[in-house]
This record gives structure tokens, sequence and C-alpha cells, in this order.
């Protein structure tokens, strides 16, 4: 393949921006959150919305549907053996927007706003999770076929609608269709940079094991001026289970949490070191200046290579203006686990369960609820697709790429791995401030704009990688 | 006053149950929730309610602005010298009714319905407290001026809006008009009976603080997988800061919190094992066992004599269906504690904030919101009004009147006393399963019916004893 229709490729990107906005826009406005079933009808319409956008890029599409939300799956052949296969992985669905008073706009209204610091940025849900990720492989594929009226090597589409909510419905729908999803390896495109110059494939990832916990004391919410002193408070007995989770040195003490966790080899450590993440470059723009997790640890393993414990929500009795003298029966909260490599999720389910069950009162119970389970992944360093990724970002950004772990989770990478037998290239261009799952998530504009030039070049780049 | 007059009271309350309890209806009808401004209406409409029915009474009644939701003062005069002139107390304002889907019909709707036990029990928000409470005052006077053209001694009627929401807006109105006040002692309708067959006169209370607590991390809401293990997560510092305040021993950790608590006088814990409180009588049927005060005091001190501490709510991050992995920017609580003799609200409170702003990270912050800070009382066991008032309930109910101490806090005793030097006389007919503050708030029609009969006998009893 020609550098010659490489560049008309990008050429034509460059062109046609403005209107790979408006298409970003389109889908973004549509409120396809998948955690609340009030929003199932908007899910299918941003199924419907994007499977046909995809035909106009030429892919044969079809809404297929699961249990629960539709996924889309878009194929594109022709090249047969002579050129790699690859299935692209994205999802549509979007995260809550609650606290909506904490939004400067409405969510799902995307506008082009400008940061603090002069960047240009796409405001709104899912500008960046995983609507303007997964645009940017749309629009380079655009690109690669109106320029060239193919695209350079065969590509399957995949899109789910419930990777927000632990994917249940998409992995057996997966499994159901294994053979049709046959491919050399998959592209996934919902991870980040390592700052908003310098391009990054993600090459571990951390498991999640979500939780929820619901304690039970009375039969019926009281007043504590009649039984206080006297009755179990369920919101007493939450705080005590959950504020022993931790030790003074910021280590979970879940007995054999930490079994099985290795630690960082020492020359991956000294590269971790060079990079330099301090609490200043990473704490102080959120507002915040001491490491939180185990003291003995630098920041950068606190945040991608150790495992992690978050209180994600916790509730009960009287919440709202005023007071209320109540002892309520119930207490809840949701407890999320960031699981690395040697961890084994439903190990750890199994020792948190009997850790806080081992904690409720004899004349209390306690019920809990799995919102996710999905192991770590280490990914193949040494994949041929990396190098040639690695290369084509390198060459689009004028930065070395830098090969990182990330602190977040994308079980998909490990469904690949256990169904399909696919290995998967992480390549993605979101930002730690980006606000994903918060109020006034963005996109950089240049995140976007060069996030599609990528492709266009990784695409080539692995059309053209020695077999 | 001869006995025959008192008869035909009492036959005259028996013969117009049905109307007396028509009119209770009525006023819970109207939406009085104090603590929510969406009910502000609601309030003012019960207040006027209120104040046009006592006019039927005969009192010259008015509806009295205050800073917050209005009072209502009513005067029936004209027996000087002579008699006591007293001062009914109660409040026309009720709790919020959440979480509704716990009601099993709806909480302003008032019915008579079939206890499990075969009691007949009228349910709605307010039904006991103190809605119905304060009506059996109301029907009382309602008789004796029907019967005999007027009532038996000198009564002013002063009812709040804001008892539940800390009366801090109903202590300046009563500072401000304190001489319009003036009267012998007052009579507060706002506490429960022994039990359903038994009459009681509370001759001490528990104190009340109420804070509210909001602990701030981040300047936004993060997700878990790019900042879980290094950045604070306010709900976990919250539940290590409310999970450490109690010992192993259920006692309160907060330093200086038991300074100043006396032990009960060993005639009076004597007198107390005979009552025989036991986790059986008490907690089983509210679904619990074991005790959960400190585990070297009996019940019955546990729920009387000893300040407690319970969380009434707790909230932060995500808390609607299915999962989020946020690290969420604030958390919140709502503490409060239940003070006994010798506690100064004041130095409790500064010892709490001292306790929870000793535990703040030094990248987090922490607010506070003070809700109430009442002292708790002991009343005067020797005052006349009390004899009279024990034997009038005794005949009215056929056993002999206990003299109680209270778990719960009835600031405005303090209140009258400081600004008006009125002893209090702590009459009420509610019963600990009476759900007040909870969902299915519930009163006896017995303690209604006989709550009436009983305050046209303490009326009697008031007016003719020895001065």
């Amino acid at each position: 393949m020609a550098n010659a229709q490489l560049q008309s490729v990008l050429d034509h990107i460059d062109a046609d921006f403005d209107n790979s906005l408006e298409r970003l826009f389109a889908l973004i406005r549509i409120k396809s959150i998948s955690a609340d079933p009030a929003f199932a009808a908007d899910c299918k319409a941003a199924a419907d919305h994007l499977a046909k956008d995809l035909t106009t890029v030429g892919f044969a599409t079809e809404v297929r549907p699961t249990a629960g939300h539709p996924a889309i799956v878009g194929k594109s052949n022709g090249h047969g053996a002579a050129k790699p296969h690859v299935l692209f992985y994205g999802h549509y669905d979007v995260q809550p927007v609650d606290p909506l008073e904490l939004w400067h706009r409405p969510p799902f209204e995307p506008v082009v706003a400008d940061h603090a610091d002069g960047r240009k940025i796409i405001v709104a849900r899912g500008a960046e999770d995983d609507k303007g990720q997964l645009m940017t492989f749309v629009e380079a594929c655009r690109a690669w076929k109106k320029v060239t009226g193919s695209l350079p090597l065969d590509v399957t589409v995949l899109i789910e609608g419930e990777e927000e909510v632990g994917s249940k419905n998409f992995v057996p729908f997966l499994e159901e269709n294994k053979d049709e999803f046959k491919a050399d390896f998959a592209l996934v495109c919902d991870t980040g940079m390592w700052d908003p110059n310098t391009p990054a494939i993600t090459t571990s990832l951390r498991g999640l094991l979500y939780e929820e916990v619901k304690i039970k004391a009375a039969n019926r919410d009281l007043h504590s001026g009649v039984f206080g002193g006297g009755a179990r408070n369920p919101i007493r007995v939450l705080t005590e289970v959950l504020g022993g989770l931790f030790d003074a040195d910021g280590r979970i003490t879940i007995p054999g949490f930490y079994d099985g966790v290795k630690d960082v080899p020492p020359e991956v450590l000294e590269q971790w070191k060079k990079l330099n993440l301090t609490p200043e470059s990473f704490l102080k723009p959120i507002g915040l200046s001491i490491p939180a997790g185990e003291k003995d640890r630098l920041l950068i393993e606190q945040i991608s290579s150790r495992p992690t414990c978050d209180i994600n929500g916790i509730w009960g009795g009287y919440i709202g203006e005023g007071s209320k003298t109540v002892i309520p029966s119930l207490a809840h909260a949701k407890v999320s686990f960031r699981l690395v490599e040697g961890q084994d999720p439903l190990k750890i389910r199994k020792a948190f369960r009997d850790y806080v069950s081992a904690r409720i009162p004899a004349d209390c119970s306690v019920e809990f609820g799995d919102h996710s389970a999905g192991a770590a992944i280490a990914l193949d360093w040494t994949m041929k697709p990396l190098a040639a990724a690695k290369q084509a970002l390198t060459e689009e950004w004028g930065k070395e790429t830098i090969l990182m772990g990330s602190g977040a989770s994308i079980p998909i990478v490990t469904d690949f791995k256990k169904t399909l037998g696919l290995d998967s290239l992480l390549v993605g261009f979101g930002l730690d401030d980006d606000n994903i799952h918060s109020p006034n998530e963005k996109y950089d504009l240049k995140s976007y704009h060069k996030g599609i030039r990528s492709w266009a070049r990784i695409l080539a780049a692995l059309a053209e990688m020695p077999r």
C-alpha cells in the first residue's frame, strides 16, 4: 500500500472533520444509559442509529438481540487470507448522569468548549466513553472507504450496549455466536493516552469485582428516641464493617486478598520511576495531595499494579433535607475491587463476603448482589500487531508511544481471549481529566481528530505488517 | 366540682367519639411535613384548620407567624386566681414519609384498621405524633365546653409547626412573646404509656444533639479505574470515622462523651429490674434479640438513662440501580446523640466535631451542620400537678400510673423552663409499636379514646387540686 494512499486518507479526514464531529454529536444525543431500565428504548435507538451509520461506511450490518440491550455486528470482507482480519470492539452504552446538578450543561447536548488551559474539548456524557472513542475507528474506516473504495484489511465491527453494566448478556451472546467472530486479533478502543500529546498502548488491565451489600437489622424503621441505645442500627454495622476494610498502612484487610499478587519486575519499576508520576502531577489537578493507597508503594503502583478497593456508593436512613431521628431497618453499599494478575475474582468475592458476614451481629442479616467479576489480564507484549500499531501511533503523534498498564478494567478483553481465543490490542485516546463516569465528561477535540488519523494509520500498518 | 359533672363529660366523650375520630382524620389529611419546603403551604393549611377548630371549642385563637411555619395560640380564660392556669403544648407538623414504598397505604389517608393482635388502630402519618396526641386534649376540652359551658380551669393552647425540625423558629417566638404565655405549669402531650393498658407520666427526658457531616475529597467525581488506589475516597473516610464511634463494649469513643453522666440511683435501678424489660419483650417485636448498647448496662438503662449515638442517615456516590465505578467527591451522614442529665449539648457537639475533624486526611475537608442541640431534663417528681394527674390516669385506666424516664427528647420542655419558668407535666398515650417517624405510623384507637377521657379527668383533677 502506497504512502500516498494513506496521505490521501489523512487529508480527507482533515477536510471532513466537521462532519465527523457532527456524526459523533448525533450519536451522543441518544441517551443510551444502560444501567437504568427507563432508558432501554434509548439504548435500542442508539444501536439502530449506529448500525445505519455503519452501513453507510460499507459494512454489512445487523442489530442483534441479546438478553439485554442489543449488539451491533458489521462486516467488511473481501481480502481473504492475504490480509489480517481484525475484530473491532466498542460500546454505545454510557454511564448514568447523576448527580445532574453538577453538570454545567445538559449531559446529552454535546458542544465544543474551551478548556481552562486552552484545549478545545467536546463536553457530554459519552463524549469519550465510549462513543467518542469508537467513532475514531468508524470515521477512520469511513475515510479509507471514501478515498480508496475499500478498507485495507477485513474488519468485523462488534459494538455492545452493556459494557457499563458488566456485559452480562453480551458475553453469552459472544459465546453463542463465536464462529461468526473469528479473526486474527481484536482492536479495542476504550483506553487512554499517557498525556494529551503522548500516545499509549495499554498492555495490562486490572480486573473488576463489583459487589452490593444490604444489611438488615430491625423489621421496620424505628424511632431513635424510643429504641436508640437498645436496637441495632444497620448503618452503624455497615460503617464498622466497611471502616475496617483498610489498615493504618492503607492495606486491604480481607484475609487472602493479596494472595497471588506479584510485585512489578524491578526493571519495570525503574522505568516507572522515570515517568515521574507525582502527587503534584497526578493528584493536584483533582484537588488532592496525599496518595491514598498502600503507604509502602509508589503512587504509580497504587493506581496501576496494585489491587484496590473502593466504596462506590453508600446509603441508608434519612437522606433528605433537615433531620429525622430514625433508626433505619436497612443500610446499603456498593463496593468494588480492581484486581491484578494472580487474583481470582470468585475467590476474592468469597473472601469479601466471608469478611462481611463474620462481622454481622447475630440478630442482623446481610444480602449480597453481584454486578461484575472480571479477572485482570496481561497482554502479550511481543505480538506483531502491537509493534505495528506502536509505530503508526508514534508517526501520528511525533512522540514515542508508551506501553502502559491501566488501573481500569475492560473485562471484554478476558472474554475475547477465553471465548474467541483472540488477543486484544488496546489503543485509545482518553485522558485522565476526561471525567468519564462523572459530571462534565469531555473528550479532547485533538483526541478525536488525531484519534481518527491514528486509526487510519494503524489500519494501514496492520494491513502491511509481516505475517 | 361534682363527680356527676365529670361523669357527664365522660359520657359525652363516649357518645361523640365517632365525631372526635373524624375531626382527627381531617387534621391528619393535611400533609404538614415541616422538614420539606415543598410542604410549606400544607403546614400553613394545617395551622389554619386547627385554629378554626379551636375556635369552635371556645378558644380565642390566632395563627401567629414565626420565621418558619406558623404557631397557633388559643386562650380560654375567666377563672382568675381561683384556679390554676395551664399552658398546653402540642405540634401539628409531622415527619417525612419516605421510604414511601414501605407504607401499606397512602400515609395521609387515615383509616381504622385491625392490628395483628386484635387491637383497633388508626394508621397514618401523624396518627400518633403528634396530631393524635394533641387532639386527645382538644377533644377533652370540647367535651367540657359542650357539657358544662366552660373549661374547669384557664387554658392557653400553644401549638407549633416545627417540632420535627428542632423548633428553631418556635423558641425565638416563645421568647419574644413570653409575657403572653404566663401560666402555672405546662401540659405536654407527646410521650407514651408504659404498655397498651398501663398509663405513664414521663418524668425525665434525654436531650438531643443532631449533627450533619459532609466530607469532601477530590474536586469532582472520579473514575475508580483511573484514580482508584491513588485518590482518597470520602466514603472510605466517612466509614472509618463513623465506624470508630463505638468500642467493642458498645461504649461511645468520643473523648469526654460520658463526662458528667451519673448512674441511676440504686433504688431506681432495683425498681427498673422489677419491670422486667427484656430483649424478648422489647426487641423481639421489632425482629431483634441482642441489646446494642453498652454491654455492662441493663437494656432499660441503654434505652432510658444512658446517652446514645445513632447514625440516622448516610449517603454518597452512586446509589441507583446497577453499578457505577465512581469515586465520589462527597460523602454525607446525619448523626444524632440522645443526651442525659449532666451532659452539655454544646460541649458534646464540640467533642464530636473535634473527633471527626481529627480523623479527616489533610487533603480532605469536613463541614458540619446542626439540626438541634437540646439538653436532657429531669422533672420535679414532687410537683402537685403530677400527683393529681397520676391519680386521674390511674382512675381512668384502672392500673397504677408509672412514672418513667424516656429515651426520647422533647426539647421544648427545656425551653419552657428556661423561657417561661414553667415546669411541664408530660402525659401521653403513645406506644412503642406506634411506628412514629416510620412507615405505617399508628395510634391505638383505645389510646385516642381513653386519652380524651384521661385529659377530661386530668383537667378536673388539676382544677380541684390543693394550691
